[in-house]
């Protein structure tokens, strides 16, 4: 009895985690910046720098925050990162948001030698 | 009781799933496209290519596949392609899958105006 309901358990965890994944589909916004540094590879400068950007994860509204290393040559950015928004206030909130505000203009800025933004939403 | 054991299951599925992602990431890759197409916006041939491109998910190995519109005015493509790979020999496979091979040669290279290929590796 006990292994049947904990069979149920699972089963039910599963379905109830796609039916809200599935609901917050239509309005979400994954936010994306491929980036390269002024810094060189593996240097104290970059990892400062990774660091900082890892802070942005604490501001409300950022889901799934990711910071990556780039791999393909095919492009010249040497990391990636990637964070979503349940919706564009949410988002909104996060580009005016002090903290935000205070690394782009304090460390973005400074630091980055090139980027690239995306924003994407999932086809419906 | 029911309810305890039901609860223990939602608790576990929970744990088992966040065990299987941290695990499986450092292999990882996320294979990722932004482009734009030399079709017209919403034209028959824009869905005609969109739904070809779908049928990438079918080809072994490919996991997490999502195709999705790009918003952000501060690039000039239209679509991201996003999947991942369990690793590099995956990623090769799919590379070298005679469908894929099809669908860059009959499809991706006659109806692409422009894109960008990016590869992303979670960091440790």
């Amino acid at each position: 009895m006990i292994s049947r309901n904990l069979f149920i358990g699972l089963i039910l965890s599963t379905i109830l985690c796609q039916v809200t994944m599935a609901q917050s589909n239509t309005n979400r916004i994954r936010h994306m910046v491929v980036f390269k540094l002024k810094h060189s590879e593996s240097s104290p400068e970059e990892q400062n720098f990774l660091n900082a950007i890892r802070k942005l994860a604490a501001i409300p509204g950022v889901e799934k925050f990711e910071l990556m290393r780039q791999i393909s040559q095919k492009n010249k950015y040497s990391f990636g990162l990637s964070m979503e928004f349940a919706d564009q206030q949410a988002y909104d909130k996060y580009n005016t948001h002090p903290d935000h505000i205070a690394f782009v203009q304090n460390r973005w800025v400074k630091e980055v030698d090139d980027f690239l933004e995306i924003d994407l939403k999932l086809l419906e």
